[in-house]
């Protein structure tokens, strides 16, 4: 009994458009959830936060129990690991953006948050069966949160071959060092292992394949996270971004993933359809930050020099474009993740791509004018919007900032030129026919 | 048998989104259209062109051969009045973006060309059998042209109410008096008839009960088309652009289309899925703009500083741009179109606004791009740029100018508040309960 | 001995448009701030951070010693109090981009700091010798900072008139009730009073007439901090931005400024140089972005894909279209500094006011080019981007958000219509004139 | 007497920022000038324009008697040659900006248009005796005009060592073949000669010294005007862009100008100042089409749905970002001519190259809006709006494109890293002191 139709939450004729490609488990999943996130997850928004200790000394090592209610009442009705059951990408986009309304809260009370999903996938598809006995099934019980610990403190890290932790076999040990920063997750006192990835093989001749991806459980000796990294003034708690040091850190040589020297592999392997997520995620704050504006230049409180703020300049104008742009971008997603469906990741690598740049640049501009709808206190603590914006602006750089996909993308466009080139001479011989027989009979 | 993949015209994401909303006769017919357009229209329109005489005085007087000859292609076909033939909105969105490749003359071949599918349709609702037999028949066997004189000199137009063209009845006579300019098509040889909406009962209290529709054959006397418009330098013949004073023009009261006082309602009704028409032609000229750019750039003759075009600094971030918002304009059309379809053009009026807006502008964008990747041959008579870029400009004016219908847009958004307001005040009181139990637990 | 020339911060071709209209006293003021900046503040700016506490218990309480060093070292130089000495607007806005390369560090150490500087004019203006020996002398001493509480909780305060607060006489007390909020500096321990401006005569038939404007210091019972308000997360301790609440808090009636009713009149006062200085220190700061963002395009240890991030994309084209908009943005700030010079600030209200909306915008845009250049580290607490981007956020809403002054200025600008009318009036006649004369001739 | 003050045609308070360093004499001029222009130039425009032949074979044939009167007045004033009278480049500027008020009319008038200044530079400077008696001082009188024949068809002309047009010497003659197009003014009936520059050393090992320019009368036998460039649909007759072919045009030695293989050089030397003229002309056409658009909507007869344009939706902040964006433009262009006159157009190349990639970009924004305020009229033959729009867009490749001058820009922008990276390393140093210092003290 859907008491929130979908459509309150996502524009009605994207949800039109895509309707009938929905199965009726996928359609009644996706009510569930809308209800569940509406009644349940943004009204716990504000306990979940206040609990979060502000004393540095506990701020990090103390479970939040708001989410953890939130995880039981979600599996109960069944929302749960919902990229793990039958869904299609496009099905699972459309419920990204319904829990993209809660920043990320929604995602992980489903047990759907980055990065436990990704590692998941990782495990499911490359994992020994001890692996996964011993890491994956914790994970998608909800039991404990992992880490995947790719980028480094020094290096050029948006070119994964730059990648320099050194990862070497001494027995039948493997034995880890390196600087990893921005490790999302790490700092969370449930985090109970980290995927590290690192150069295993550097003299290989095929840069692709110098890389290993370890398993290492969090409380192994040697490795130290030194600090959590701000994100403008948030340190993001509880999960955080870490800054971690890994020295002289062993494992068995058993908890290589997949086989020696497939670090790149996997690395890849992870990045296409979680894109898709976080671009629904942050469509669905978007449009969260859209409504919240159309509430506050409608308040009736709020008039200024005589009139409702929404009468006022180009607030109309603001509310027009915040709308159509966000409506284009959603589209823009929604048709990639259908892409995916129909040629996978690697078909899809366009428009991914596309989707990629274009959605955090449109949200960062709606989630700014609903914050300068509201003065300074768009910019506080007192709304989400600030917070909203400071995350959207890190989606221009996570998996590779804005500029290395728009020139993937542009040189995948340029892949057009030869088949172009062609067809024009196809035509130019054509018209040079039509031309001439005009030419004689006139 | 098809020798041009739809795909290769239209975005494939966007193409595999819709593609099973296509009956088997619109796919057919797609493949036909592509085939059509890419064999026969593209090629002919440099013949199109050369054979409109430049002299002044045989410039609007001269039939054009090249089209009659593409128009009797095109009906053996069976590619004849698209718009007409039981085709859904979404369906003949796809297929104007096809025609758009080639501006407006693969429209024109197929007898889809604006004003008169949107006359056709004016006729074919609200024309009496006698007008239907006299006009519609001969406009629907591509035999005639015709114009819709709507906006008026001197007066400010994009409000319809404005319109103050004299209509009134003399015994059983229609007497016009009026100055109207930006006629599209009247300046050509052959059009025949006029609709021409006017001021008819000025004291009416209901403002949009005041204005009449007039059938008026472009011969009456009292009809003179006194000047074309430019738009930029183009004088767009043979259609043009037409300044008209109707002084004393007389036709019979059967004249009257729909009924007296009807004018308003006939204007609103036929503004709809053309303004969708437009959109989706103009993404065709801006895919078109692309395509060429994408050769431009990779034209090995192309040397500067000893590197092609596209190496050079930001052409690469240009054309993927280009490809992701067109892909991302192209998919609101069609979300607009597929709108129309389940819940009217009156439901989909914000739909149908926001792609008013945003494609011209996104358009314009890309061609001027392409232009600029041209050099200076870009703004001239050498490409299609420079006069598909003039089209696009006339789109954000046409039709209500995008101020209008930022406005329009913004306040229909503006309408969710109170349901927005209802649902913050239900989560604000769930906040308050969740909040409360929480303090007491911790 | 300048070992700094002056042309290393600000733009050569910017200097010598203004430089001769500098007198001797500036330009060597202005050579000894480039020293004194440059080798004290800009290497102090570390430590200062570093002795903040983080404990909340402390953060609040403590003095920074950094600061008061720095402050000892300028005043010895003559660097101090630089607003009150006699330097023209022109003088003093190339003074504060220089100050503006360390945030606000370098104006606290030159006793130059918002919102003492206003504070200071507000009681050199119109502060009584009782108050101007007990709140100015140590104010101009740097001894004590102050507040100016204006924006109310709960009150659309970009227009002032709405301003609520309750100012009451009883007796030979005044007597306060309000609820103010985003007060810098009134956190911060040395806060000694606070100016508030409340409604004093809310019948007034003068709207302009209602305000007061009230000395109160810090410690008067009733006058409560409740809390600091965070920007994007940031709580910019030590100063602040504080939440208040005034609580029948009684003063003395001669700690009424100006005098009753003025109060509006004081607030007007206050607003046109100092919106010039946030102007140029915001260029300042964006000045020194720019300037980050060269050193990491060209560090030689960030290569991707076997290239200098310089080498990448667009970001050459970054760096080229961040300084012309500077360059651009600095000369409309001089410009409209020099106006105030000439003609007082009301007569170069609309030069102020569009530095006030231009400049912000400008300097996001380059700050934020400047923290994509560096990834995730560009948002992070490593650089002081991510701080200087939500400073210049919070611009675009302080002393009135862009909306406001956009319509001011537009407004303003219309009033040119009237004299343009009478232009193109005369215009044509003469047109009609000369153009007779050649009909007549050929 | 000044009947126009200078204010009323450029910004005051950029007037007030240059007025002192003005010597009387060009103020003088410029009082006379602004006068000119206002009383006799812009009352002429329609004039001009409209005794052009519209009849395609008279159209390039008949001289301009409007122009010819308004040279003998500007003449008879001392308006005349201003380029080549001692004025500062910045005096000139402010002057070029007056003279835009009319496109390029008054200009002409004043026997200041290009390419004839150009020429006249080029001339005086490396020009023989013979050469500037025979070509120059007819150029200098008015009485012919002149060409530069630069561009060549099928070439990369932005990379000037393209040019490809074979120049070489036959006895004492030297022989000319090329294909050259966009050569503006070479269609005008008064075009005496070309200054061609063509490849006449074509193995030299130094690119730069393999070109050289050549005088070459208009009516040399082989000279071949095949056709003229639109842009955007207008010819720009009586001028034009010529499409030139030059097959074994023969001339004497003594016509190679400056010397063998000083082509490149040649063409250096002229680009500078005349971009900044280029610049302000640009300025004054974007300042004209504000103050039409401030007309128009405040148009007392153009109300739509009951309200005047000028309170409908953005137009307001239209109107004040133009201005804003205008004064920031001009401001930027000034600044870049008062550099050239500090350190030469080779110290000012960061200055010169801003200017003109921001100033194109400013005022086609400008003079979009203005368009998009006067509907499908502002793009018609009926105002000079989309007149001016295509020249501003012309302005965004004529003499190298925006993206070369970017790039030009942002590489030496880098070239600031060196010492950037110097000053930082000095910092840390300090910085590191300070620090230990602070962590001793507290």
């Amino acid at each position: 009994m859907a008491t929130h139709p979908v459509t309150e939450f996502i524009s009605p004729s994207a949800w039109a458009l895509v309707e009938d490609k929905f199965s009726p488990f996928a359609k009644e999943t996706l009510a569930k959830l809308v209800d569940f996130v509406q009644t349940e997850v943004v009204p716990a928004q504000k306990a979940y936060h206040e609990v979060i200790p502000t004393d540095p000394s506990k701020r990090w090592t103390t479970a939040n129990p708001v989410i953890k209610d939130l995880k039981r009442k979600a599996r109960k009705l069944g929302l749960w690991n919902l990229f793990g059951v039958p869904l299609t990408n496009l099905e699972y986009a459309v419920m990204a953006e319904v829990m993209g309304r809660t920043g990320t809260l929604a995602s992980e009370a489903t047990n759907c948050s980055a990065p436990d999903t990704g590692n998941m996938e990782v495990l499911a598809r490359y994992g020994s069966p001890e692996q996964q006995k011993k890491w994956l099934i914790p994970l998608l019980n909800g039991e404990i949160r992992s880490a995947f610990a790719m980028t480094e403190y020094g290096t050029a890290s948006s070119d994964a071959t730059n990648v320099s932790t050194s990862i070497r076999v001494e027995g039948d040990e493997i034995v880890i060092n390196g600087h990893k920063w921005w490790i999302s997750g790490a700092g969370d006192v449930r985090c109970a292992f980290h995927i590290v990835v690192g150069k295993s093989d550097p003299t290989n001749p095929n840069k692709h394949l110098q890389q290993s991806a370890i398993l290492v459980p969090a409380n192994t000796p040697g490795v130290k996270v030194i600090r959590n990294m701000h994100v403008f003034g948030y340190d993001d708690a509880p999960e955080g971004h870490a800054e971690i040091v890994y020295t002289n850190v062993r494992v068995p040589v058993s908890n290589v993933i997949a086989g020696w020297g497939r670090g790149f592999e996997i690395l890849q392997g992870r990045l296409g359809p979680g894109r898709i997520h976080h671009c629904m995620r942050a469509i669905g704050i978007a449009q969260g930050a859209l409504d919240i504006m159309i509430q506050r230049v409608t308040n009736p409180d709020r008039k200024t020099f005589g009139k409702a703020l929404y009468e006022h300049g180009t607030i109309i104008a603001d509310i027009a474009r915040s709308r159509a742009e966000l409506d284009g971008a959603r589209l823009l997603v929604l048709s990639a993740a259908h892409q995916i469906d129909k040629v996978k990741a690697k078909g899809a690598f366009k428009d991914i791509g596309m989707a990629k740049f274009i959605v955090p640049t449109v949200a960062l501009g709606v989630v700014d004018r609903a914050m300068q709808s509201h003065g300074a206190e768009g910019l506080s603590q007192d709304t989400t919007l600030a917070k909203s914006w400071s995350w959207m602006r890190v989606l221009r750089i996570a998996d590779g900032p804005d500029e290395v996909h728009i020139q993937q993308i542009g040189k995948e466009e340029l892949k057009r030129a030869p088949a172009l080139h062609r067809r024009t001479a196809e035509t130019k011989e054509r018209e040079a026919k039509i031309d001439a027989q005009w030419k004689t009979a006139l």
